[in-house]
């Protein structure tokens, strides 16, 4: 089921993953945002390597109850393992991709290269 | 591919639908929000039946290439088939769901019964 992952108060929304049962009990429980790494098939821990965790502040359910939405506080500013604030930092001009966000950290430096 | 629907302005984001290259083309095309209908496996201009459209203000697109923001203006006030400005219309506490948005318009007034 997808979680989308939206930041408390501004509104921004920074990621989009995949949640399922034990994602979804284990973010209930700490109150940090979890996921099932569908590439890796495992629990994933959002800020696990790079501290960034994602505090929840509430969450939302879709009328067909298959979406749910995660307000979270993000901690280290940053979601995007890319080292953008949001994963979404760019935008549709004409038929091109354009940058319409500027990096917060070199990922190198949090992740090791 | 998923397609986080955001309103334009206000950041609230209101559904959550699918897309196709068929229905990416048809709204870059026109400006209005397309969907790819999994259930009905055909395409969906949102709005078709209600005439509550989604003008197409920006789009956002991630770091993996596989899901994008639809930021729009929701003719209607309404995204939710069931009334309610959005689809996300019910917000969990502790183990249960609770309304936490009263509905826009009566679904049966606008669709029939």
């Amino acid at each position: 089921m997808p979680a989308v992952v939206q930041e408390h108060g501004s509104g921004k929304v920074l990621m989009l993953a995949y949640i399922n049962e034990l994602a979804w009990r284990k973010t209930l429980e700490t109150g940090k945002a979890h996921y099932w790494s569908r590439s890796r098939k495992s629990l994933w821990l959002k800020g696990e390597s790079s501290g960034h965790l994602q505090l929840i502040k509430n969450i939302l359910v879709d009328c067909d109850d298959d979406t749910v939405i995660y307000q979270v506080q993000q901690l280290g500013g940053a979601a995007c393992h890319k080292g953008y604030h949001s994963c979404f930092y760019r935008c549709v001009s004409g038929d091109e991709l354009h940058l319409c966000e500027e990096p917060v950290f070199d990922p190198e430096k949090v992740y090791g290269k």
